[in-house]
This record gives structure tokens, sequence and C-alpha cells, in this order.
């Protein structure tokens, strides 16, 4: 790949949207499809990336008292099957366990052997597991709050799947908490859902809309689901977050009861709260250009790369000494609580190998050659800027500029980021302009137009399903912040109740 | 509990340490059995000590240049069968995934649908998996070594399970390289059976043997496996690590072919390694005492817990300022690259609450009185020491000095346990006394006495089997570190061939 290249991905953004994200993923060396059904293989840059997202929620989470545990895989179906809706909303999409070893057949080939008397479900959600522990872990108000958390993998059967955004297999966290009162539940849904905010927006710089789900959208078994919403560049949501109020329904389920301050008996009140892999998904259609992904810096799965300029064998020793000494120096820095992450690159591959660091979104890159070396300067160029934008930095100033560097391009993502999504954001009170906004007009792409739409909404599940059979959109969320107007329904005309925002969604 | 109490765990080590062991992580609240088969549930107390661990381990191996990625849960049978020793190893004991559903059958009760075409099997480890993306990922010598871990969550459905030593779930680590040669893939082999030492002798301060394992014994597929093995308070051996060289066994099955420097084509040389929540129960055994667990400071759930006393309630104002105060200033300190985690506990419960948390094995107990802030002191219990044996220090004694008392601890609890292994380690080459040494006297319980035995052996599978089949005790390993004598065989009295190293085992 050269100078002339327009662009590192085929196809662009505007030409295939869908097929960019696959090429973006491939060319990034993020993950791959596996030889199983769905499920995807995290390549090392990839897992890099979660396990930055990892930490950052983690402590976070911690720092709210929350700790950690961890609960069987496993779940028997009579506990899916205590809660009516839940087990609905999980039953078609369950990889079940029916045996529990394998045995040579007649023609010598395995085949599974020790049929279970109950079958186990690998778990999709671990709510009914986990109140399995609660119901023996409480009984006095004395014992709650219980506060905590699990990072997983979980498994929910999809027939079609995209890497990171809808996989069969997938890592995430669940958050479980058993509160005394509705209003202490509440509060903690409210406060989990801030945490996933403050997340989106400050490390992945990814600006979302906060709000609730309608019913037909929410958690199978809760009674209030909250939600972060990000728009994509192909003016999609994504869910990049969920909370989740579920009343006294799961204590039910699972017995959970405890002995109140006033001497009575009651059931707790409890909420789950969730995130995973997908959130990479995110950060490539928030971020990602017509070269590849970009990543925040905040939890890039490297900062810099270095890339010595080896003209003549003689400079060899010369520049890798140079090069090495400078990424001693950079790895010692903090830059937001962890070292920075230094890789050199040192492969004969010309001009390939700058553009391999560009398609796998690495913040800066550093060119480092005989000439830089003489006058003690460095070459650098940034992710967020255009591929041949690069500047000349004295080694000391890039050395004690580096975390700001990083910062302004952590800024900048999200001001571009924020502007493309406000930009899509467009409040409608007329049904013509409504269904006009979410149909493509020949000019258009049609998997890319559109974007959020708010507008009033009588709150009856006919009309919002009516607008997603006719448009394929669908209430993303109840935002809390909410605009004056809903004086009459975008879809029946009859009185609003609430502004609700509508996008097509993945 | 009062102070009349002798011991704080019934039954102690001696009268019946299978139960003790039971006992102690019910007292600890480390974790405990859950209503599926063999799994378990990690409790936060656990769970924070494997966070620990992770950590430490997961740096050891990033500073070798190991990566960390992800790969599917399931594996499909035609997988498992491409390598014929380690199917057979692995094939009794699968969790089998058959369908992909569930259906209300025509009781109304839920049964499973959708059968798959191929069963997949739950992972008991990754090799086959791992080794199918290998085979894409290489191609020429310039992509090798591959280097990568996994932490994941294995199966293997085990029949009798003991809370961490055994279950049917654990979570673990898994490495998989792949080299260009032979001799690099067992220096690797080596390498990372060493930060397995490494881990236990100076994080979990538990010594341990280093050494290969028999054919017999060796991990099913492998060329060779390297292991360390730690003695228990039991005089039984404990697998702590096992780091296995795979030949070209793995890179057959998977076709992982390479292209030479000298452009022919070969397989690469493979390993893997591994570790689990195994060590847990090892760190219990090891160092716990009647009174529960003891944890080595360096990978303890918390450091220090603060114990207001509060008699009067005029002082509780002044006494949890203080308190709380006290804690602020420990939680800014970093004892071995984390900062210290410092409990409170204010519970009016009287002298069961000091009892708790020497239970739960916390290295530090601090009691902090109205008379002890008049003086500005501290009331400080070891939990190597006896429970009743504390000592008053100043505070900013105390708070200069906690790290410092932190690893005397560390180290006190590896001396202790280094004797003990010691002195139940002896060199035999007499069959006699070697049969009497395993066989326990009348005076003996016959869960505890024997030890580790170094005798001569001929290399013979059948006096491997003889001797484990009359005295119930195997080879744990052929040490690295030889003794000159191994004339003859302690079993059959031929020639030997090697010392090993022979014990009763978990």
């Amino acid at each position: 790949m050269g100078n002339n290249v327009q662009s590192a991905i085929t196809p662009k953004r505007a030409e295939d949207y869908p097929n960019w994200y696959q090429q973006v993923i491939k060319a990034s060396d993020l993950a791959e499809r596996s030889p199983v059904r769905g499920c995807m293989v995290i390549k090392p840059w990839g897992y890099a990336l979660w396990e930055n997202i990892v930490r950052v929620l983690d402590d976070m989470f911690k720092a709210t008292g929350v700790k950690n545990a961890y609960f069987p895989l496993f779940i028997p179906l009579s506990f899916l099957e205590k809660e009516a809706a839940h087990v609905e909303g999980f039953a078609k999409e369950c990889a079940v366990v029916t045996h529990h070893r394998l045995e040579k057949g007649s023609d010598g080939a395995l085949v599974p052997a020790g049929a279970l008397t109950e079958p186990l479900v690998v778990r999709p959600t671990s709510e009914t597991i986990i109140g399995d522990s609660f119901s023996k872990w409480i009984s006095s108000y004395r014992d709650l709050p219980v506060l905590i958390n699990q990072w997983a993998n979980v498994v929910r059967w999809e027939m079609r799947t995209r890497l990171f955004l809808r996989t069969s297999e997938f890592l995430w966290q669940e958050g479980h908490t058993a509160h005394a009162t509705s209003e202490e539940a509440v509060e903690r849904t409210k406060q989990m859902l801030d945490v996933y905010a403050k997340m989106a927006e400050d490390y992945l710089a990814m600006p979302v809309i906060r709000g609730s789900k309608t019913a037909a959208e929410r958690f199978p078994g809760a009674v209030d689901t909250y939600c972060i919403e990000a728009m994509m560049q192909d003016c999609k949501a994504m869910q990049a977050g969920t909370s989740h109020f579920l009343g006294q329904n799961f204590a039910r389920a699972s017995e959970i009861r405890f002995q109140t301050a006033s001497e009575t008996e009651d059931y707790v009140w409890t909420t789950s709260w969730g995130s995973s892999t997908r959130l990479i998904g995110g950060v490539i259609m928030t971020h990602g250009d017509d070269d590849g992904i970009i990543l925040p810096p905040k939890i890039a799965s490297a900062h810099v790369v270095l890339l010595p300029i080896i003209r003549k064998s003689d400079d060899r020793e010369k520049v890798m000494a140079y090069t090495e000494n400078l990424a001693g120096q950079l790895r010692e820095i903090y830059y937001h609580h962890r070292k920075l992450v230094v890789e050199i690159d040192n492969r004969d591959i010309g001009g390939a190998r700058g553009w391999d660091w560009i398609k796998k979104g690495i913040p800066l890159r550093v060119e480092i050659g005989p000439r830089d070396i003489a006058r003690d300067s460095v070459y650098v160029g940034r992710r967020d800027k255009a591929h041949n934008e690069k500047i000349s930095l004295n080694r000391d100033q890039f050395v004690g500029e580096i975390s700001n560097i990083l910062d302004e391009i952590q800024n900048s993502l999200f001001m571009r980021a924020q502007k493309f999504s406000k930009e899509h954001t467009l409040s409608f009170d007329d049904r013509k302009a409504f269904y006009d906004f979410f149909t493509p007009k020949s000019s258009q792409k049609p998997e890319i137009h559109g974007g959020f739409a708010s507008s009033p909404w009588c709150g009856k599940e006919a009309c919002e399903l009516k607008i997603k059979d006719e448009l394929g959109v669908t209430i993303r969320c109840l935002p809390f912040e909410q605009e004056n107007n809903k004086d009459s329904c975008i879809c029946c005309g009859k009185p609003g109740i609430i502004r609700a925002v509508f996008a097509k969604a993945y």
C-alpha cells in the first residue's frame, strides 16, 4: 500500500457500511470468526482493549462499594423457569447441556453419554443462579445491601451474528444487588447507569443519551430498564449498557426474604446491570474512518508505536538504540493511571508498516530516522488527523507533552462524535416529517440515513409496533431529559405522555 | 465465641483434616457449594484472593512477552478427536451441549429443542480450539514465536468434588505458545514453570519442588509435563501448576505448519501451561491453623481490619473519626504494587468480631479504643501469632512500619511452611523403610502421615503402578535437582535411572 491509496479500508463507510465494519475488524486484527457457530476469537489487540475497559469499569464499580464474586456457568432448567417473563425471554436462544461424557458409539465415533437427569443451560444471564445464593446470604436488614458483580462469559444462541455486536458467546459483567427498600434499589439502578455513561463518554469518547426502555424493550422480568444509547456513524443506535430495576420479581422467584428493621418479613428489592464486549463494536463504529479504527487513548491497546527508519544497514545500531532508549523513557510515564504502552515495529516492509498501525488505530505513530536523531527530534503522526499530516517535535518536548497530546486526541474524538450525534438528532412533532426522516432518499444508501428522532408518544404499544413495522424503527429510550412539548403522539395523534427517542438499532 | 475457646475451627486439623478443610472455608466465607453439581460459588473474600493471584501472574506472563486473548467456550467434538491421547484423557468428564433452545413439551414443561448437528463440548482445556487459530495465524518463521494466554472458566465433570481442589467448573489461565524449534519450546516450557514456582514461593509463601512427570502422570497428548508440587499440612502433595512441552503432536493434529528460514516446511513446536483456583486450596492447606485460614499478605483479600472499640455511646463519634482517618492514611500506602486494602468493622457483636477476622485470615487486626486514641496508639494483632498476643504501637510507628510488618508475616509463613515441608521430606533407599513411611502407625490418623519420599526408580511403569496399588502413593515428580544415588529401584531393586518423589496426592 503506497501514498496514492485513497483509503486503507475497502469498501468505504459511504459505499457499504456493514462490509466496512467487517473489513475494519479484519484489518485491525481485533478479532475473527471461530469455527464454532456464532462464537468469536478475540485476538490480542482486541483483548487488550477489553482489558482496559474492564479495569476502568471494575475500579468504578468498586468505588461504589461493589465486590466481585463468581457463580456457576450452568443454570438448572428449573431455576430459569422460576420467573415466567425471564424464561420466556431466553428459552429460544439457550445452549443446553444434556450429557456429561463421551463414549464410543457402535461405529467407533464418539457420541454423548451419561444423560443428565435435569438439563443445564449455559448462562445467558445469572439472575436466577445468583438469586439462589442471595436467598442463603440474606436473612436480616443488617445483611443489606448486597452489592455483587461478576465478570463472565455468557451464551445466547444467536442465528445471525456480527463480531462484537452480536455473538453467541460474549464477555461481560453483570452486577446484581439486593436492597431493603424500593427507593434504594432504584437509586442504585440509576447510579450504575451513570457509571456506564461515564465509561462511554469519558473513556470511550462516545456520547450517549440516558433514559428508560418501554415495556416492549425491557429486560425480561424487569420492572424498569434504564439504558444508554449511542449513535453510530450509520445513524443507527447502539445500546451501550443497561441497568435494571427488578422490583421484587426475582426476589419472589428465588425466595430472597429478609427481616426488616421493624421486625416484619419482606422480599428484597433487586437490581441488575450489564455491559459487554459489544462496547468494542461501539468504539469501532463511533470513531472508525475509511482508514480503519481509531482507538481512544484512555482505553487504547497501546498508545504509541515507534517506527525506526533504517535506510542503510550502517544506521541500524544507532537508530535502534535511540528507539529503545526512547521507548524505555516513555514506558515510565503514567497516562490516566496506567503506564504508557509503547510498541516498536522494526519490520522491513516499507510503507505497509505505517498503514498497519493506522488500520490498528493506535493514537500516535512516531518515525525515528538518522536525520531526526541528529536533531534529537521525532516525527509524529496522530491517528485523529490525516495520515500524511505529521509534525517534527523535539524529543524532550514530545516526551513532556505526550500525555497532553493523547488527551487532545481523546477530546477531539469525543467532540467529533458529539457533533455527528447532534447533527443527526432531530425533534419531530409532525408525522410526515418523522416518516420522511426514516425513509432513505434516492441519493442515500439505505443503510446510512435517519438518526435519532425525538417525538411525542402516547405510551401505547400499538403505536410503537406500528412504527416498528412500517419503518423498522424502535423506541430506543424515553430520555430522562425531556423537552416540554409532548402534545400529540407522532403515530396516532392522540395526546402524548412523553417524548421518546426513535431510531434504527443494532 | 469467647476467650475460653481453644480453637475457632471444629474439628482441628489433627482430629479430622478433610472436615477441617471444609469448615475453614465455611468459616472464612471464601466459597460455598452451589446447587449445580460440582460447581462452586466463589464469594467476595475468595474472589478477591483470586483477583490478586491473577494480577501477579498476569504481570509476570506479560513481562515474558505473552499477550492475552480469548477463544470460544465450546469445542466441536471433531476438534477434540484430532489428538488421540488428548480425547482419551478428557472424554470421560465432558459437559456436552446438544441443543440450542428450549421448547414447551406436551406436558407444558420445557425440554431441550433444536438439536445440533455436531455436539459441542464445554472446553476442558483449549489446545485444539486454539490450535485451529494458530494454524491460521502462522505461515512463516517470521510469525513465530506466538505467545498467548487465556483467562477462562473450564469444565471437567468430576464425580467427587472438593471446593477449590476439584470442582466441575473452575477458573484458570492456560498459556499456549508456538515456536520454530524444539529447543525454544522446551525453554519456554521451563520458563513458565519458573513463573509458577515464583508465584507459589514469593507470593503464596508455598515452597515447591520442581520436576517432570512420569509418562503415566503426563498431560494427555504432551511429550513432557513439568510441574511444581507443594506439601500440604496433612503431608500430601498438591500440584500447583503444570507446564507442558507438546512437541509437534498438537501441531500435527491442528495442521500448524510454517515455512522455515531455510525455506523448508515444518510443523511448529507448541507448549501449554496452566494454573487455577486450585491454588487457593493450596493456600488454605499450607498456612491454615486450627483458627482458620492465614492469608499471605502479598495476595491477601485485605491487609488490615480496623476494629473500633466503642463501650459508651459518647465515644462513638470520636473513635469512628479516628478510625476513618487512620483508614484513609493507610489506604494511600503501596504494598507490593497495590494500595493497602483496609476494612473497618464496627459491628456491635462483642468478641465474635475479632474471631470473624481471625477465621478470615486477615494479616493484621487493629483495635482502636478511647484509651488508645488518648495515647495516639493502636493495639495490633498479627494472624501468624497467637490470637491473644497483641502489641500496642504508636500510630505513626504503625503507619511507618506496616509494610515491614506485612513482609515479616509473609516471610514467617514461608519459613514455617518450608520447615514443615523439609521435616516431612525424606530420602529412602531401603524398600522396607519406604513402605513404613507410607503406612500409618496406630498412633497416627490415616489421613495425616507420610510425606515426600525421594527414592530411586527404575523407570518402569510396572513399579510405579505397584506402589500406587499397594500404598496409594504416586510419583509426584522426577525432580530437576537430583541426589547422586539412584542405584536400585525402591520397588523392584533393579538398577535405578533417576530419583523420584513419591507421595499421596490431591
